[in-house]
Formats: structure tokens, C-alpha cells, sequence
């Protein structure tokens, strides 16, 4: 009941915050595909916590355990079952929550929708299930590699401050995006924003609402390069359809949009539109406000989408709420949390991104007799 | 492949644009549901061509034949298949497109992807298509109607022409949004916006847009009213996550956004959150930034979100393209198209909003022992 | 909710015994096939009632028409409907059991689970309903067709009259299978039996069963010749369970067994084993009594497999049953039913294998990089 | 692909005969359910190796860790991860496998399909795989017995002895199967037959077997009590095919009937229909050769099922195969295998069964409105 996602490439995600440990099952994953240990590993470690001063301080090795599906070295087209422990759950720091709901969180609505609930650290709610995700995801993206495919996703936005990226994606013209390039940048400062002198001051901005014991939203952006033609199933499961579901399953989403996007809604059909044009003997558009996909299925353009995260519920200051017996009470924000996610979002999205990217490449397989 | 939705309540669609007709099967409807072919109808009537001067002229009846499931006028618990013919379908519009890609619609990917396509009106990738989800949907609309569920949809944004029912939605507070009231205004303008001084605008531009040859975008904005507490299913199909895969799968869509949505990424947790109060002995929140869903389960307040659609890609002017057979051509549009397709855009938000919503509603029967 | 089946190549099917038709909705054939309505009639011809004096006399002429998804005589990739419209529907027949149970129907469970049913020729639950699972198979059977595979069934079994092929199929050794040869013979008789003495024992214990008023039930045999090595899912997606699942959905399937079957439980891994050899550069079996299927996976060897029918429900004589108010009641057959209904099972016990074969065909497109 | 199995509550296996062990992700368990590690274990050990001197010798303590999902005692909503960890592996044992392939193994179909294999063992296609199957099945039988149903299986056959048992449930009449006896005297002898000169016969048969170096198959019996009406969901769902699905999944399985099975094509419609009767105000059938099930609907009867096992491939005697290279040669069983599977198997069908039952039972909570 919602825990997989994926038709062929199937994957399903279990665990809590303060369980034993998450984890997740990658069942459709072709055989004789390589697999990295390492490359998941460094996938985590972008998502870890306490990677820089502007995350939060939990300690987690985030160590992944393939449990089975990989037999020296390759995937047997068995299920590959990925396993992390979790280490430094502090629990007692929820006591107080057992009986308490914090607003924006998820505590109303799973103890009102199941009867109970796992109050520590949110349970199955804690973005802490995004690394079982991560996991998966790196299997998808080492697919996707095999087949020259390439994703790569940075902070465009935080608070009001937005990178000259994220508009010159929306404008995105031949010659096409260059990915390596913005992805160099913004691997290389602790926002993961591709431009410098934005990066810069949204630090300072993460910094500043963190000492105001308050937090902040951002917007991710993604770019897919080198999609082959005709991924995406018509006429419910397009490729932006699974793109965007898998994105809003992530923690904190409120928004998806690809191609000219919102920016589109006020635009004129002769501006909007793609037009063609052959280059090198392939067909491509001059233009790319259709973001790479054209009737739900890619068209071999830079597939690109924008992906807004809320700030974070947890706030240092006092706040309006209710408890389980329906009285009124105060919650203050207790735990170990980010001022913002969106640094530490990036390498959810690429997974996301990554797992539907492979299922639907595999799925296209069966397009034609 | 990619041809139904919904897990218990589950729509599988079939048609093109200029085939016999279009149609769908519902299955998992609840028996023993009163069908009511007028409130069928009468949405089918909300989405089909030529209903105003402002729509494309193309003349469909769309009357909807029940071929199976219902019996003395009950559901049965057994598949609900609707069938739609196509009456006013002039594929010779079409004969020149034959070998031709028109620039931002499905044409180029269809042929990519199976090597063959049905050039008549977009085939399958027609919005023609939409119609059996207004039919299916109408169905979704009188389970939740039985339940006391309620939604609504209307345009907020046609170019720049913003409504300033967008914005109040998107602060939206107690006392609830007035979903009647919105309605009662937005069903009796032909752009069906929900203030009277911005529909005027909005019909005026379209006007102009459709003289220019040219096309527009817009933003349809969507309410649920009366959900109950606890749908939506973590981890995957979150209540946002499920609604977005759906409305993604319309055509022309490239934006969804619920609750304080891309705004959000601008504000902090402090201004974002909402406090619980109780309210009558009902556990509500202060705000509705969360758009009527946390952690991915409905919360009891209103659900609202909305939809960005590209403006339609087919106008007058010559448009630089390439055939088949890899040469550069130009392409002129022809065949009868919608200058701006947010007014009948409405009913077809609604409809999958409503598919989504029954089927959590069914699905949500199964959380607790 | 139950009415699909498959997962690439998905089969919907829809309609009742008594309203205006039945159908299915293919979809996830493959773009490219040509499409013969020759075909789908000819299997519908071999399905139809009143083909011959040892079937049911009702009347239809069972002609389908495509309603979407083929152009020019090939498959496009999206979803065909198929519709076959009810002619011979005498609903008045089945006045008298609006308020009663027949036994061994599925009237009281239906009622039961749904709170209502529609009474009449059994609705959902009757039999006719299989003519839309021959029409897709039919389309099945042209994907498997093209690849050189083929399915043919027959009956071995009427009562306790067992054909001598019945046999000689569990203990099947290399020379392999000589279908073609086995359906020339059973083709040519009307209980479909590939041995003729047996053939014209059967008919005569049909037509004395027909005269007492009562029913015999039987045994289908199918083969499937050319099968790939490969196709079928470990672990719970077996190509035996796939097709038992299919096959079981066939009404009054009551038994199901492939290759040594039950025999097989009486016997010794010494005798049950089938040697590996090496013939014209393929592996092969010495023996068959794995059926072609190992591991849940074919082995490239003839796939064969035996369903037992119970003999129909319908019968003249009174019987004792209950009504709606839960009194006792008499029942007495009336209606037009078959006294045996092995002979037209045979084209829908093909139907079903050629629809799990084409989808695990289709499948197992992705079991490698 | 292929290791899921249920729609609602829905069972993910993984792992490998040889790896680090074997795993099930239980998803859809409604939340509030007591889970007892007590139980689970219980049937795990009804199923693990080296339980008699009948069972094949490997020593694995099948120890269960619950890594999710379960929260003070009790489910909640979340999925329920169970992993056991491989203990006695001998590895070195399958050395001479790595490119040899086993008759009437998975051994050749696993390295066709895949181009790969993990050998030792048999990897997937080993049937400890089964163990993460008796502990899913656990949960779901938790979820049975919390409304009263009961599961049961015992060996009704070996080789060609069979118990009365066998019989007397193919011409069940009411008064009902008395399980709870069946079972007393089932469990309390190592073959696990309900009829103790039967069991004692088998024992010594399965002896005799085994000093030949060989292996013998046999019967598993399965009786459901106190189903309610209602479960199954028509037209492909049917509760018998979704059983022999399951079943079908297990290793070794064969055949499947239900009811009169095989039996009822040798009989008439007069002898095989189950008249109803009303008893104590229910709605009762005096025979129940429909063996609990109509229209693929539970009719609230027993339901009762019989499994063919065949024997285990593995023997001792030298047998004629093949080698990855195409060469022929010569193979004899090593490793630890059991001489009959059917005592240790018995646990298995129960947990299959259960798992369709918990997963139909919940299905049926959306049958009506």
C-alpha cells in the first residue's frame, strides 16, 4: 500500500527513523549489470547528515548492506535488497511528542489515519526513509550510465535568493545545457548551488535563519541529458506523470514544474512552441519549453524540472498546537533538524529522477514487436 | 503500458481523436452506487468543443453510452465500461500531416516510439482523450458525492491575467475556502474564472489571442472540500503525489502546485507552518499552507492546488519543422483548435482529482485492522 | 479490482451476460502488429454457442468490432478495445431466479459479496463472458505467432472416457509433441477430442447426459510448441503460476497440473527427472515431465499442461435451494446451457495460455542489460 | 518482476540460498495488528531443515529480526521488513555446479534467461527461499486469526500411499472438516500425516527412499475454516486462481485442484452440485464439492485444496546433463537435500494461502459502497 514505485524496475522502501534500520528492495533490476558499492556510498554520503555546518548535526554513517541480488560483482535479475542501519537515533529527545502533534508535520495525520503511531523522530513521516530511496536510486543511475544517460540536479533557490540558472533553464536553448559544468560548481560548495556568487549568499541566508531558530524553503532543479527517444507511457504514465509523482513523494515538496513550466501558463503558443530543426543528421528543437518531453514521451532534448521544497516544520520557536486528547497546547521545536533541505535534497531528487528515468527506459523496451 | 489509473478504483481508457470513439472502464467502483447519466452528461457537456465562441468549433455531441456494470440503475461492483463515438472527426484536416511533425505536439515522439503512428487529429495523443476521463471521473465525483466530498475547479490565470482568487487560495485561512460561492461565478462565465472583473479580461484576451492566430496559457485551480482525515498512502503514493502523476497526464499540463507551493520555497517554516486550534471539537489548522495534506495524507481542511497549462501548440503561423523522411519543412496549422484550453480544462481537473480521491477513499478502508 | 490481467500485455475485461455486450481492452501490444479480424473471428466462431447439437442452442453470432488502437490494419501501441454486442440475451428465462440461489452458481456469492446482481443469465458470472478473453487472445496469439510460437488445446477427457493422448502427453518423450497433427483430428470433430474413437465415445455420453437432463464434466490438454528458453518471473510470477491463475479464472475450472502433474506425486526422482542432452547444437530433454517449465522459467521444451472442468451447474432436475428471504426452495434448470463444456473451453483455455505467454514474452525483454 | 505477490497486503521476497540471507517486505498489514515474534517463528520452524531425521541435514536456525514496521508490539501500517540471515552455507559444496546444470533444476533456465547465475545453491531458484514466505505468511495468518479464520495443511499423500484423509475431504459433507483433530494428529508425527497408520507407512517409504538415494513426491492437503462470504473478486482475481497462483510459486508444486478437482470431470452435474440448506439460520451447502468457493467467491464452506509436489530433482545416482560449454556430461547430487519435501512444505502452502486470504479479506472491505 504506497510503499514501491516503479512498474519493471520496482523498488520498495522500508523503515523508520528510530527502528532498527531503512532500507529498500530493487526488484527488476536487469542482470549483468555492474554494481558500485561505492557509487551508492557517495550518493549517500550527499544526502548524510552533518556533512557541512548548514545540516543537521544527527550523526549518521548512512553504511548501506547489500543484503542480496548482487553475486560477484553483478546483478543476478534478482531482487537486490539494501540495507542501513541506523546508528545515532536519540529517541528520548521525541518523549515529549508521544502525546503531542507538531504542526506541519506528518504526527496528526498518521496517528488519525492508523489509530497509533511511531512517535520517534516522525517514524515512516522522517525524511530519514529518503536515504533507502538515495540507495535505489544510485542502482537506477547505474543503469542509466550503462546507456550514456546522465542526471545531475543543484539549489537554484533559497528564500527569495534565485540562481541565474534557474531562469536561463527556463529559456534553455541549443546549444544545450552543460551539465558537467554547472554540476562542478555546485558540488563544490555546501548549498549545492551552481553558481558561486548565489551560492554565497544563500549560505549566509541558511545561516542566518538558523540562528533565528527559524528555517527556510529552495527550489531543486534537474536536468536528464542524453535521454533516448520515446521513454514515457501514454497515456496515464507520461514521463513527467512518474516524474512528478515520484518527485512529490519526497518530504517537503509542494511544487513541480518542467519546460516553461508556470512561466508557460502566461506565454503565447508562438513563443512557447518548439520549433524543429535537423542538426548533425538528428532531429532536434531550437527551443526546449517542451523540457524534453512532447505527448508524455521524451523527445531526445534535455529533459529539465523544477522541484519546490517548503521550509522545514521544525522551529525553534513556540508554537500553537493540539494533543491526542484534543486539548490545546505549545510545542517547541526539540530534535536535530535542517534550517534548509534543499542541499541535502539534491541527491533525492537525482534518485527519484533516476529510478523512474530507468523503469520507463526498460518499459519503452516493449514498445514496438 | 501506461493506459489505466488508480489502484482500487481503477480507470483503464482507450480511443483516438479519429477512431470509432473513445470510452473507458472502471472497475472497482463499490456496488450498489445510484449512476446518474445526467450528472455524466452534464460534465461531458462542461468539457466538450464548440460550447462557447471561444473553444474550438469542432461539433461533438459526446453523448456517453454505459456499456456494462450498471443494472436498475445501481453499480454492480462489476467493470463500468463508457463508450463515447467520435461523430465529427475530419481527418482529411489531417492528410498533409501524414509525414509531418507539427512542433510541440506528440507527432515526433508517437513515431519515434512505435514506429508508426496515427496521424488523424493526434490519435491518441489528442486531448479528444480526455473526454472518457470526464466520464470515468464523473463517476469518482458521485462516490465522493455520496460521501459528502466535494470539488471544484476554475480558472485563475489566462497570460498575465491573474485572478485575485489565486492568491487568497494560496493564504488561505479560516473560515474555509467557499468553494459554492467560486462556483457559482466561474459556471456562468465562458472562461470559468471565479471573479466576474478578471473573467471579462480574460475573454477579451483570449479573443484577441485567437484574431492573432495565436494560442495562450493559463492556470486551472482546484478545491476539494469535506475530505476526510487519512487519505493518502506513504511512502509513494502520498494524496499530492497521486494527484500530481494525474493531472500531469493531461495534456498541456507543465506546472502542479498545492498549498503554498512554489511561493513556499520563499517563506520560512515560521510564516509556512499552521498552528492546530480546535475548533467545534474538530482539531483544525490556524492557515492552510499545507494545502489539506501533511506527510501525504489528507488532514480534514481543504485541498487545493493548481495546474499550469502551456498554451496550445497548434496556431496559424508558419512554423519551422522537418517530415519524416529528415527534411526541413514548414508546417501551417490547420483542423479546429481551442485559442485557450483552461475553460474546458476545468471538468477534466476535476475528473482526475476525483479519480484520485475515491480511489484513496477505497484505499484508505484498508489502513486499520 | 480483478478485472485485468497481466502485466505488460494488460487484458481489462468488461460486460455481463444480459446487457448490451461484452469487451476487453488490450493494452501493451507491441506497435507494428498486423492485426487479422479473420483471426479473432475464427476463435470467436470455435468459442460461439449453437455451433454444433452438443452445445447450448442460444444464438449469437458473437461478431466483434475494434473500437480503438489498430490503423491501417497494425497495432499502434495504445489500447484495443474490442466489443462484441449481446443478441440473443432472453432475459425473461431468468425471471424466477431474481429471489433464488441455482447451486453450484455463483448467484447466492455474488449477492453475498455485492449486496445485489443482476439476476439475469448470470451476469458477470456467466460463461458468456469468456468470448471477450478469446478476442484478446486472439490478439495473443498474433504477437506469439509472429515469433513462431503456437498454442493449441483439445479435450482428453469427457466423464470417465480418457483419450489414449492424455496419457501420452504426461509421458511425453523427444520426438516431441506432434501438434498440428493432434488439432487436425480434434478440429474435425465437435467435442474436439485428437483421437476419434474417443471423440465418438464422448459425443455419445454427451448427447445420453444432454437426454437425462443432466451434465458431465471434462478435461482440456493445451500445448505450446516453440517456446523460447527464459520466459517467466521467479519468484511469484512462475510461468506455471501465471498460467494456472489464468487458467483457474476460466468458470468451472476445478484442477489444474503440468507436465507429471499429479502423477508426479507418486513418483521417484529417478523416474520424474529429465536427462539434459544435446541435439543439433541444443539443449534438450530426454523425457518432458517438467512440462517445459523449470524453476518457473521455460526450458525451451513443449509446454504442457491439463484443467479439469467440473460438469455445468444448470441441470433439469429440481433441486433444493434457498431464496433471498432465506427460505428453502425448489430449483429447476431452465435457461439454455450446455450438458458438457469442453468443447467450446477449448479456443478460452488457449486464449488464456496465449495472453500470459505474449506478456512473459514481452517481459522478459527486460530481464537483461 | 515477479517477487511480489498480493494486491492490498503485498509480500516482496529477496535473497539467495548462499548470501547473506533472506528477506520479505510485508506492505498493506493495517496498522493496530499484535504482532507475535512467537508465531512467526513457530511456523519458521515447522519449516526449517534438520527438524527430523526425514529433512535434509543443513543446520539453519532460521532466526527472524523484524528491521520495520512493527512499533510496541504492533503493526503500524507501515511495512513490516522480516530478514533471517543464512547460517550453514557450505558453498564449496556447489563448486562443481558452477557450470554444470542440474536435471529438472533451475540451473539451466536461470543461466539462459539471465546469462549469469549464482550456483551455489541454486541461489534464487533454491527453495529456502520459501522461508521468507512462511514468515510473511505469518503476519498474514495473524491477520486471519484475528477474525477467526484458520488455516491447516497436512500430507495426505507420499509416493503412492495416500491417507483416507485424502478422500474423505474431495466428498467433504457437512458436518464440516474438523481441522483442529486433523492437525492434532498431523503435527504430532514428522511426516505431518492427519491419519497416523498413513503417517507411519509414509515415514518408512520416505526411508526406504532415501537409503536408495533417491526421492519421492506426494500430497499436501489445505483446508481454510470459517471463511467469510465474499472473498475473491471477479473475473480474474477469483480466489481458487489467486490460491493456485501462490501456490504455483512454491518449488516443486505441480498440480492444484480444489473441490472435487479432478475427480468432478469424471462426474455429473446431478452428483457434483451442492444443494443448499438453511442451518441455524445460515445459508449451508449439503456436499461441498465447490469446495468453499463459487464464481470464484468464498461461500463461507471450508475451502480445501490439494497440492502436487514432485519429488526432489536432487539424487545420488549419476544423471546425464549438459555444461555451459554445450558438452555432455555426467552429474551427482552432493550438497543436503531432502528425500521428500512435502512434510517441510506443509507449512509453506499455509503461508501462501494466507497470504491470498489476509490480501482478499481486505479487498473485500471496498466491495460496496
Amino acid at each position: 500500500m504506497g510503499n514501491h514505485i516503479g512498474e519493471i524496475l520496482r523498488v520498495t522502501t522500508f523503515g523508520e527513523s528510530h527502528g532498527p534500520g531503512i532500507g529498500a528492495v530493487v526488484d527488476g533490476c536487469p542482470a549483468g549489470l555492474e554494481i558500485s558499492m561505492d557509487e551508492i556510498q557517495k550518493d549517500l554520503d550527499r544526502r548524510k547528515p552533518g556533512q557541512s555546518h548548514i545540516t543537521t548535526q544527527r550523526k549518521e554513517s548512512d553504511t548501506v548492506k547489500i543484503l542480496s541480488g548482487v553475486f560477484e560483482g553483478k546483478s543476478q535479475g534478482t531482487p537486490i535488497a539494501l540495507f542501513i542501519p541506523n546508528e545515532d537515533a536519540k529517541s528520548a529527545d521525541y518523549d515529549h511528542l508521544r502525546e503531542t502533534f507538531r504542526p506541519s508535520h506528518a504526527d496528526f495525520t498518521y496517528q488519525q489515519k492508523y489509530g497509533l503511531r511511531d512517535y520517534r523522530g516522525g517514524g515512516r513521516s522522517s525524511a530519514r526513509t529518503t536515504a533507502a530511496v538515495v540507495a535505489a536510486g544510485a542502482i537506477a543511475k547505474m543503469i542509466l550510465k550503462h546507456e550514456g544517460i546522465m542526471i545531475g540536479a543543484f539549489v537554484t533557490q533559497v528564500g527569495t535568493i534565485q540562481s541565474s540558472v534557474f531562469n536561463s533553464l527556463a529559456a534553455s536553448r541549443n546549444p544545450a545545457i552543460n551539465l558537467d559544468g554547472l554540476l562542478k560548481i555546485s558540488e563544490s560548495n555546501i548549498v549545492r548551488c551552481p553558481d558561486e556568487e548565489s551560492a554565497a549568499r544563500m549560505i549566509e541566508l541558511i545561516e542566518q535563519v538558523r540562528k533565528a531558530g527559524d528555517t527556510i524553503g529552495g527550489v531543486v532543479s534537474c536536468v536528464v541529458k542524453h535521454c533516448p527517444v520515446g521513454l514515457g507511457e501514454p497515456l496515464f504514465d507520461k514521463l513527467q506523470a512518474d516524474l512528478a509523482k515520484a518527485i512529490f513523494s519526497i518530504n517537503a515538496v509542494h511544487g513541480f514544474e518542467y519546460g516553461s513550466g508556470f512561466a508557460g501558463a502566461a506565454m503565447r503558443g508562438s513563443e512557447n512552441n518548439d520549433p524543429y530543426l535537423i542538426e548533425a543528421d538528428r532531429v532536434k528543437t531550437k527551443t526546449n519549453f517542451s523540457g524534453g518531453m512532447q505527448g508524455g514521451i521524451s523527445n531526445g532534448m534535455d529533459i529539465y524540472f523544477n522541484v519546490a521544497f517548503k521550509p522545514v516544520a521544525t522551529i525553534v520557536a513556540a508554537q500553537e498546537s493540539v494533543n491526542l486528547s484534543g486539548e490545546s497546547v505549545e510545542v517547541k521545536g526539540r530534535g536535530r533538524h535542517d534550517p534548509c533541505v534543499v542541499p541535502r535534497a539534491v541527491p533525492i531528487v537525482e534518485a527519484m529522477a533516476a529510478i523512474i528515468l530507468a523503469d520507463h527506459w526498460l518499459r519503452n523496451r516493449a514498445a514496438r514487436m
